[in-house]
């Protein structure tokens, strides 16, 4: 298998784009993705998207003839791909893979979600369509409630408390205030996330993301060619999806993600790399209590230690590794689809130093970390400066 | 890139299954596919799921995540991938990618769909999502109307006629009959498809695919190994799949499906065979119009000579090639995630000289072509006999 490089990054603003269309976003981000790579669109031979729901969110399904249609890119094959939130980094992988086995040189990776011309209430019941629907859904269990049963648990075994939730929320607001892409692009205070209205006892409005339109791609190309493209080939290390129960009911434990650590061993382990080597880590931070999980089982700190890790300021900027320095899911928002190549487009521009104000001093090596429903898919990607 | 071949396969009834659920079908295809290739479950190391629109039409995304949960193959990575009605094709694809890049070893591949808890209207508008949605659907064109305005075209270019249309219809209910799993196992006559009521002049109930639930499953090996697994592999001699536009007003020429002709003639120069060479091909007949073009386009007949072809049983069991031996989409049903699937399970089951009155003597070489929307993703797959 070859090695694969990021020779180009795209995406749109992310948040209510009232005036910019399903086809319009993604085709903005993919023709963003290919100036920044420097390619032309004939030089790219297949393509990959992820969606999560656009058969229910906009009434288009087919989006990936559709985007090979609008890019001007037929007639080369580009396919849907989808695992619920995780869509964006399944189709990286589906992209990495491609490259990867010498079937193509070229291939152009785009995640995109249109949410917001559907009520709040509309929303929450097509999103739950990533859990069990028949075992969840139906019984009234949404997003914030199912992920509310695994902060309360994680509250009980490790006395997480609600502020060091808080401290996720308030750090993401604080990133994302230095991104000009981001949905919130303002700080909060500690005493905002904590008064905020209740969700999802103990989940506040200001432990969630939020509902978003957007979209975002990258072209991938052989490393051993990516320099003739770019001076900053971002390296691919490794590309890792495991999968968990659908249902919450069906783990043996709630205060982990089964998936999440399985598919981040076998990157680390592929990659011959370890979790004190990452400078940056953007993780699936849907809800407060996601982020403090995630860098427990991502081995950034072990079990229990992710909350007062939060709360004493180790996953700032600038802290023993940084986490969201975009905003994550919870600032720059959470267009389902778009997120998990959001999160190499941010990582890329962190390992290029392209980050400005949010830039993690020398950054070498990247995570990214991208779940779909509780917990049922997740994929890690690992990167590399490439120069 | 290896070899790739189908070692196992299997299906479960096509029909209006109102006794059994989208997660019950698909995982009993797949334990099928996989008591067939008389594997263990723990020896699979991958999987892809063709559907359509799952979301829509019974509120459950995430079909991978499912499938690995109740078939007991956590953590194994399980991606659902969509290309409206060629969703089924596209994921047996990336299952051929991934054992051909030597990725995964034992992978399987399966495609379902759901549709018949729904009523036809709400069905209709679903599929409206394989089309344009914006320009066509917006607009009140759903498929039988787009497909009835190729039917047009193709009668004013070519004086394809309204019985050369019926045709097809009876001889795909014909091969029908000979399918336990089909949804319509009875004959129709001439008369009786020439008389049934209209849908979208010329196309009448007869001349249209129905809706319908099933599932269908392969397990795909490595050729070079698949002997010690079954004494009858069936070699993927090629896998193409192309893009064409999304609407039908875009196009240069009605009569015909570009997309479909550049995957079909990748497919053949990727194989080194020619059309002739086929003995048995699954085309895509989501309306009878579509197989006469297909049969055109794959070049099996020349412009204009689909129709014609058709009336005089060319492509009857026993004619110059046999064509939709399953009973196609018209006879067997059209479960749109399924259907792909299903024509790679036909075809073996050809190769493998088991189709019992249906069977296609000597069956050497075998295609099928899965169509998604109008036309704006094709897949060629080509097959060989290998044993």
């Amino acid at each position: 298998m070859r090695k694969v490089a990021i020779i180009g990054v795209g995406m749109t603003k992310f948040g209510e784009n009232w005036d910019k269309s399903f086809r319009g976003m993604v085709t903005e981000a993919g023709v963003k993705a290919i100036q920044d790579a420097k390619v032309k669109g004939d030089e790219i031979s297949a393509g990959y998207v992820g969606t999560m729901a656009s058969g229910s969110l906009v009434g288009q399904e087919h989006a990936g003839a559709l985007i090979a249609d609008y890019m001007g890119l037929n007639p080369i094959p580009i396919t849907r791909v989808e695992g619920a939130c995780a869509s964006g980094s399944l189709a990286l992988r589906q992209g990495v893979m491609a490259v990867a086995s010498g079937l193509h040189d070229l291939v152009v990776v785009g995640g995109v979600e249109k949410m917001t011309d559907l009520d709040t209430a509309a929303v929450s019941q097509i999103l739950g369509g990533a859990g069990d629907q028949e075992w969840e859904l139906f019984m009234g269990a949404t997003f914030p409630g199912l992920y509310a049963f695994m902060a309360r648990r994680h509250m009980h075994e490790y006395g997480t408390t609600e502020e060091m939730l808080a401290s996720v929320a308030v750090k993401n607001h604080a990133n994302g205030a230095h991104n000009k892409y981001a949905q919130f692009q303002r700080e909060i205070t500690i005493e905002q996330a904590l008064n905020a209205k209740m969700v999802a006892d103990p989940l506040k409005i200001l432990d969630c993301s939020p509902i978003t339109d957007g979209a975002a791609a990258v072209v991938l190309a052989p490393l051993d060619s990516a320099s003739s493209y770019t001076e900053k080939p971002i390296e691919i290390l490794a590309s890792e999806q495991a999968s968990g129960t659908l249902a919450l009911h069906d783990r043996e434990d709630l205060t982990s993600i089964k998936a999440a650590k399985i598919a981040g061993q076998n990157a680390y382990r592929k990659a011959g790399i370890a979790p004190k080597d990452i400078d940056v880590a953007e993780v699936h931070d849907c809800f407060t209590i996601a982020e403090i999980v995630a860098t427990e089982d991502l081995g950034f700190f072990a079990p229990g230690q992710g909350g007062p890790a939060a709360l004493e300021g180790k996953t700032k900027i600038g802290g023993e590794i940084a986490v969201n320095t975009s905003g994550g899911l919870k600032a720059t928002g959470h267009p389902v689809g778009a997120t998990g190549v959001k999160q190499a487009c941010e990582v890329a521009w962190q390992l290029r130093g392209e980050r400005e104000e949010a830039q993690v001093e020398d950054a070498e090596y990247a995570l990214t970390h991208n779940v779909g429903g509780s917990g049922a898919t997740a994929v890690v990607h690992l990167y590399k400066r490439g120069y």
